[in-house]
């Protein structure tokens, strides 16, 4: 069989199981979850082998840093992962929630409801726990998954989606709903993008090659693609506060979309606030590359180049900027960020104001770490990723943004005049 | 001027003109529409004077039937139009709407804020009110809007477009985020889908011929294609009713997308129900064509052939089966319909919860005829168009499907850990 024709019969089989699926009721979805948290805790043993596997293959292929540290399971990592199971069965179903109703003067009643989208393929890197939580946000949301993870994570992806799939079998749910695409071949990206009649949409959640490997996709896309965010030290900021929120957006997680990749302070603070805020950097192991001003107030560091204002570094580098006014600030966003996360540090309430106006980011923050930017922080219980995309969910996604809805149209006999 | 440098330059203009009007406020957006209003009724006579154009040429062209229908503008349509606008201004604004607010356990307070699209492109066929009605939803939704009509309503399109922008002029707003593509060349088309820097979604209202010019547009899609609605008379329907639901269905307009197609009858009732039905069917001019139970039933009517099953005829034409349980009428809705708009007929409870629960389309009705898809007769005060697609908009859109959405989190210094 070809891979075209293999890839072909696992669409067909979801979208069969995607019917049936959507008919599930939430108690069968919610019980299926919680027998799969404990399949993960149980298996612990068995998914760190096969984590160990992989992590040994790309060491030894040469990859380094952001990138192991993404594909590395521990303990703590797969607790989190049940954890996150879990809480996505104490979630309330979206499918069958009444969204709007009102009723017409000629006495029509309406309903919006939301339903399931369909079949969904995720397309996802190095991050193994992305399996578990797409897999199972997708189930609940009443849709079919395809799967397809990044080829160095094959080992722990193939164990965790088997376990997918027996806690479907074992609930008496069609396991065919969850389909795990097994090969390393890259041309399953391009056959999966032709076929717009077999998935409703593509979650891609990668970088510029995944970007690229897409383009001209049949299929509709949720992208979910870079995060080059900023945070803005405003005149009026409380600087203590604003060298913790600049700490953590950069250092506690510098492989994720929403660290922060540029920094921008008003001149007027820029004298007292970077030194300090350097010399806790550098400490750090981050290396800081500043505009003329910054180098004139932090000696002995990189200038940055035209490139580094638009480069989402994902390692501990950070480009910084002293600006004259918020306008610089809100333009300079503008022109270079990814309209992912910006914040504003600040304690003056009309330039809050202003920034959450005028910077069109999928979250602007007032006085808080980019690092939010997450469905477990904005409390939709798990996350099918961050949406980079203005169009049907934009920031961070959980269940309701993996539906669609229809509208319910109830009457006694309504003609139209 | 290159084709291409002349849309180019148009859209980095609509670009510009988009942020401006994306912080314009409601009450100088609804004085532009108040104007627009008057400005019509002042000058049906030139609108008219110029649709007479169109219609001669579209004539001499062999044009007939239901397309010049379409195309045509008379007094009450023109009043229908202005009338609309008024509507739209009286509308809530949908820019600033707060969706969902709630706090975090960490205190932070998030926001989900509806926010402007930015660009849209609508490209339409020979409905001349489409220019104003999409015009004026997209202005007062925030965005920028491109329009593209048929090359059969130009000079009505151009009209009704400069209307539009001469009240933009005169209440102070850049004009710029109205433009409107005056060329006839279907180059345009091609032009436009290329751009997805420039327009952030193209709205496509219109058959084959467009979906077809649309394949493989680099812009995302949100269609407004195929209109193949079914109506169901079930076994339990009160007759008389279903036959003024079938005969509004199918005669009151029978161009447009929400006009029955396909009607499915159960086999208890169809000895009853269909010989008056087809009566009055074919006194109204409706060709139809049955099954071979229906030819029966009604002798000397046509035979439907399979391409009949699938084809949205937009003419009095209609397509007739029996069928022996709801099982089977709702797996032929899923076979042949187009998942827009389908009806059933009963005064059976559990018969109407199945079909609401099982068609999974954008619009299901129970006892209403499928003609009631629409944005005004849904209260959206006026229409973009109904969209066939399953993600960001389904069914009739009104101000909010024009919109996206971003998220406020304010805090006092929170950082993650």
């Amino acid at each position: 069989m070809t891979l075209e024709a293999q890839i072909l019969s696992q669409l067909k089989k979801a979208r069969e199981a995607s019917r049936s699926l959507a008919l599930c009721s939430t108690d069968r979805k919610n019980a299926t979850l919680l027998s799969l948290a404990k399949a993960l805790r149980t298996n612990a043993g068995a998914i760190l082998e096969a984590n160990r596997k992989d992590l040994e293959v790309a060491k030894n292929s040469g990859r380094m840093g952001a990138f192991l540290e993404r594909l590395t399971l521990n303990d703590a990592r797969i607790a989190a992962m049940a954890k996150s199971v879990e809480e996505v069965a104490g979630l309330s179903d979206p499918v069958g929630e009444v969204i709007e109703s009102w009723s017409r003067p000629n006495g029509l009643q309406i309903q919006k409801v939301r339903v399931p989208l369909g079949v969904i393929a995720i397309i996802y890197e190095s991050r193994p726990n992305v399996t578990i939580d797409a897999g199972v946000l997708t189930f609940k949301s009443g849709s079919a998954v395809v799967l397809r993870g990044g080829k160095e994570a094959l080992a722990t992806n193939t164990i965790l989606a088997n376990m997918l799939v027996q806690s479907l079998k074992d609930a008496g749910i069609d396991p065919a709903a969850v389909q795990f695409i097994d090969t390393t071949d890259r041309d399953a990206i391009q056959i999966l993008k032709r076929h717009p009649e077999a998935i409703d949409l593509i979650i891609p959640r990668g970088g510029g090659s995944l970007k690229e490997a897409l383009e001209g996709s049949a299929v509709t896309l949720l992208p979910h693609f870079d995060g080059l965010c900023h945070t803005y030290v405003d005149r009026a900021a409380d600087l203590k506060m604003a060298e913790e929120i600049c700490f953590n957006a950069k250092v506690s997680r510098p492989s994720v979309c929403n660290a922060m990749e540029n920094l921008l302070v008003h001149r007027e603070v820029a004298g007292k606030f970077l030194p300090a805020m350097a010399k806790r950097f550098i400490a750090a192991g981050v290396e800081l590359r500043g505009d003329d001003a910054t180098c004139n107030i932090i000696p002995n560091i990189k200038r940055a180049t035209d490139e580094d204002w638009d480069t989402e570094y994902l390692e501990l580098i950070l480009s910084v900027k002293i600006v004259d006014s918020i306008d610089e600030a809100i333009a300079f966003i503008g022109a270079h960020g990814s309209d992912l996360a910006d914040a504003i540090v600040t304690q003056d309430k009309d330039a809050a104001a202003r920034f959450e106006r005028e910077v069109d980011s999928a979250t602007v923050y007032v006085n808080a770490s980019t690092r939010f930017t997450d469905g477990f922080e904005f409390g939709f219980g798990a996350e099918t990723g961050i949406s980079t995309n203005r169009l049907h969910a934009r920031g961070p996604m959980g269940l309701r943004e993996l539906t669609t809805y229809k509208y319910l149209v109830r009457g006694e006999g309504q003609v139209r005049t």
